[in-house]
């Protein structure tokens, strides 16, 4: 991702803090006087307004005068903005000013960034991203709003922290009910659980793990995160100093768990919902649920599933499964390499699972086969934190002042409409930088693209959340022959091996089915009902009209951390990145609802595909 | 405590910053020559050089030219510092010139802070602070040198973290040795332990208590820290934003057992050291400790005590304790007020651990009586924030650039032996702001002092560790009356009452012994032997000639943090701000030992105390 836009170069003799400024003037004062179509003039032809929350109670963009002309109809009177202003002096590079601006709405404050390119003689918006980022009288309690927690003073009626924290745990889901029940403990449902801690909502995260952090720890032994550290912080409290660059599983498990301690998220481990019904009667939820076995009902007003995006572990009906006398299981469940040594393993899929099973089963001497059944896009890790991340997510991002908070703006400021666009050059400069390593690739007869359009692994993961991986040192493995390669589809499976479509045989003590995951919605089908998850919808991806991404364009990810058509059904997820960022718009909406404020929803999401 | 030091006020036409590089490149320049006539001659006539490792392997203050000469002349040839430079530019206030400064020695690199006055109209170092904050060739993995966690490419020795974790756990202490042991796992064993890992020294912490934070959760039921939160930082982990600004004790200890799991510190809970022994043939100790039970025998080099400053309990000997029929018990093993409601509790003593039990127990209904037996200084505790550590330890210090890091060098440049001066004021302020309560205090009978030269709580903290309260509340149920105030000396127990010198009878259900602790000596005494603790000397202290803190005049604390009398022993502790920076110096000591770096300490210190 890059943060410059390839706009005209335009010289202007002004500085570009006061020109940034003089549009927010024209714009406040367009917007003061409800006249929509003169703030819509403000923007360019190409223009793109992204809002998190803050005009649209929505996570939604428009596109040029009529999408924001259409946007400010129906949300101006409600939203009453002001106080536009600058947040630090604007920049100007390649004709592009840039603004980080403050501004305030009836209900809240907001934080956005503009850019502003010439045309017809005038700076115009381009791009306009605004995000809220609190609600007002509902401040977090944090920095010069810190609690005291010592309460000064003699009180006949004082409870501990440790008393008040043990009365919550004993009432929680007997005598009182989480507002926020969230199904899912991993990253996703930590970070909402501390959002929403910190906001005062009451909630409670579940998990079906012993432990949290388990998501992480249950999985093949050699799993590192394969984005860096600047990429992954949680909400509230930072990696310190010494995090690696791409953190162990086992070292996120923990982190996760101490996480979830310090932050005080309420959060039931070994928990799992069984079935959830909404009553339009009463406006809740039931949701049962066996707590460490025991049955138990729980009535919240909002249902958060957090998971996972890729969450339930998608296993292809191949024939034979039932006499094949080996051990079969998906990549989800693999064990690692130490009871496979000496064995024949083939590895079904070519993407990151199977490849880092791959890697991590010939490290312990064992005879592996990759079976490659459609193309997969690779980029060499260095290349992609040096090419792709580096401008916002790094030690050199952070000493030019790019904190992990500013690069998550600038990256949610970027339109997903030509998103791409940005991303095409990046991956042809990976390409150009790692060309010897494609050819060996190639040589060894693996299936490579970059994408539909050449954009590379961040639009294949907004899209379609699968089909790459990010190499740390097995797609050599493949080149060199280490690692055998076999391309096709599965016919069926005899006793000990795997048939593939064109007769081909391969001899197999295991077989590891690193297929992928199933859609979110299959989730809300098991727990809810199918119904249900057909008007839900498809989760996830953008309507790109590519390959797993079915159109129409929809402008944002379907469904993800925004109103649905399911009343008080939201759905949460995604990577660290994510998990952090859109975590604080989706707890705002939370407790906005919470607390009675009017949240009327601009443009809510339509469904074109079911799951 | 102030920044400001009260020099005579000179005018200067010069840039601050060019001043002090002036200074810099002359102090260099004789340096580099050798000439430490010439180096001297830069200091005033009133001047305190404080280093911290840099030059003198060592914790010292050297006063004066003669001071000066006597440093350089014993440690720059060894230290060969070279590189003196501005870190940012300096600042010019009442006459004094502030200049942050880094420099670099043979072994390390170190930053410092540098006051400049005018003197026979030159510019002359009045206060100079030098430390060494890391070890060339042994720079801490952390930022850009972090590090990378996945290891990428393929290895068939690859071991996961986890694995290396496990393997480590289960060598150290039988076929691996700690080079260094610390017994004492609160905040200063911890924030050490933390320290060590960082640079690579292989340790391990031992702790009696079965999980690390017990030492804050076991004690009484309504306590929270008296610091506030910005001064209680640990090490490369710094509290989130959102974290109390007087934390209780319960989310103290659950941080710290968080921290350490997160810092990956060697820690064994449950384990307790009962002897150690130096052999001079070995350069070993031998440390038999008994972990959950089972004895065994540990090796290491360096011996840390960091068993708490105030750590064994002091309990006077008092005629009758054996025939008294109640609930008698030392402050440190107060279970709180829940079971002596309705009952009559008669608490010995009049600082913290006394206050805070009798306005805990109070609150509850319990008939409680203060028994003061010397006058103890009080400060409110919002007068102590906003006049004592504003300026360096709160929002707005943060908010003004001044970082804990720097407040701690601030603070560490402020040379002992002329603190109490900016001291004084202080309490002056904090006397006139809350008059009316110690006229109230007063009036109820309380012996009150500001300490031996009125220069207050921090003064008694360094010098004695004793015989102040911090007020959050309980100091007013004092006077006015809620709980009853009896001054006196204990003559002797009864079956039913503490009867004091005077005769007056106090009927009495429960004793409580707030009767403070005893030196770290004693430590050393129970663990090695007497003769030991006694060529240690006391530890904890400046020589003020103060009560409880007899001359000679040491320039440093007693013992903590540096090289003592006895071989390879150190002591480590205090609160969580010495915990926290003054572990950075002992573990740059350790590990300079550790690598067979040459740390010739000079000016060690001199003992003139036993215990």
């Amino acid at each position: 991702m890059t943060e410059t836009l390839d706009a005209p170069v335009v010289t202007s003799e002004q500085d570009p803090s006061a020109t940034a400024t003089a549009w927010l003037d024209s714009f406040e004062a367009a917007l003061a006087a409800r006249d929509v179509p003169a703030a819509a003039a403000l923007f360019a032809t190409e223009s793109y307004w992204r809002d998190l929350v803050s005009f649209t109670w929505n996570i939604t963009t428009v596109e040029g005068r009529e999408g924001i002309t259409d946007l400010l109809q129906s949300t101006l009177a409600g939203t009453d903005p002001s106080g536009f202003t600058l947040e630090e002096p604007a920049d100007e590079a390649d004709g592009v000013i840039t603004a980080w601006i403050l501004f305030e709405t009836g209900a809240g404050r907001g934080r956005g960034l503009l850019r502003l390119v010439e045309e017809d003689g005038e700076r115009k918006a381009f791009t306009f991203l605004t995000t809220l980022y609190e609600l007002k009288g509902f401040e977090e309690p944090k920095n010069e709003h810190r609690p005291r927690g010592a309460e000064h003073g003699a009180d006949k009626q004082r409870q501990t922290w440790l008393e008040r924290r043990q009365a919550e745990a004993e009432s929680l889901g007997s005598t009182t009910q989480p507002y926020v029940l969230v199904i899912g403990g991993g990253q996703g449902g930590i970070a909402l659980g501390a959002r929403l801690r910190q906001l005062g909502v009451p909630s409670l995260v579940i998990d079906k793990h012993p432990r949290p952090g388990d998501q992480w720890r249950n999985r093949y032994k050699s799993l590192c995160l394969h984005d860096p550290v600047w990429y992954d912080h949680l909400p509230y409290l930072k990696f310190p100093d010494n995090w690696p660059v791409f953190a162990p599983k086992d070292k996120i498990g923990d982190w996760l768990e101490s996480y979830t301690k310090i932050m005080e998220v309420p959060y039931w481990s070994s928990t799992t919902a069984t079935s959830a019904t909404w009553s339009e009667e009463t406006g809740e939820w039931t949701v049962e649920v066996e707590r460490e076995g025991k049955p138990l009902t729980l009535r919240p007003t909002q249902l958060v599933f957090a998971t996972g995006m890729s969450g339930k572990p998608n296993v292809p009906d191949v024939p034979g499964t039932d006499v094949f006398e080996g051990d079969l299981h998906h990549s989800s469940a693999h064990p690692g390499p130490d009871p496979y040594r000496g064995k024949k393993v083939v590895v079904i899929g070519s993407n990151n699972s199977a490849f880092d099973i791959c890697g991590a089963l010939w490290e312990n001497d064992v005879d592996v086969t990759m079976v490659q059944r459609s193309s997969t896009h690779i980029v060499k890790s260095d290349s992609l934190m040096e090419i792709g991340l580096g401008d916002l997510y790094s030690e050199r991002a952070v000493a030019a002042g790019v904190t992990t908070e500013k690069a998550d703006l600038i990256f949610a400021s970027l339109p997903y409409r030509i998103l791409h666009t940005f991303q095409i050059p990046a991956y042809e400069a990976m390409a150009e930088k790692d060309k010897d390593f494609y050819e060996r690739l190639e040589a060894a007869g693996f299936e490579h693209d970059w994408g539909d359009d050449g954009s590379g692994l961040f639009m294949k993961y907004l899209r379609r959340g699968s089909g790459y991986y990010i190499d740390v040192g097995a797609a050599d493995l493949v080149a060199n022959g280490d690692v055998k390669l076999v391309r096709g589809q599965i016919d069926h499976l005899t006793a000990n091996e795997v048939v593939l479509a064109d007769g081909t045989e391969l001899p197999a003590d295991v077989v590891v089915f690193a297929t992928g995951y199933g859609s979110m919605n299959g989730w809300v089908a098991d727990l809810i009902d199918q119904e249900t998850a057909d008007r839900l919808g498809k989760v996830w991806g953008l309507g790109s009209d590519t390959t797993k991404d079915p159109g129409p364009w929809e402008g944002e990810q379907r469904n993800m951390w925004k109103p649905t058509q399911i009343e008080n059904l939201w759905m949460h997820g995604g990577n660290l990145h994510q998990s952090r960022h859109y975590s604080l718009y989706l707890a705002l909406q939370l407790k906005a609802r919470f607390e009675g404020i009017d949240t009327p929803v601009h443009a809510l999401q339509e469904v074109h595909h079911t799951g």
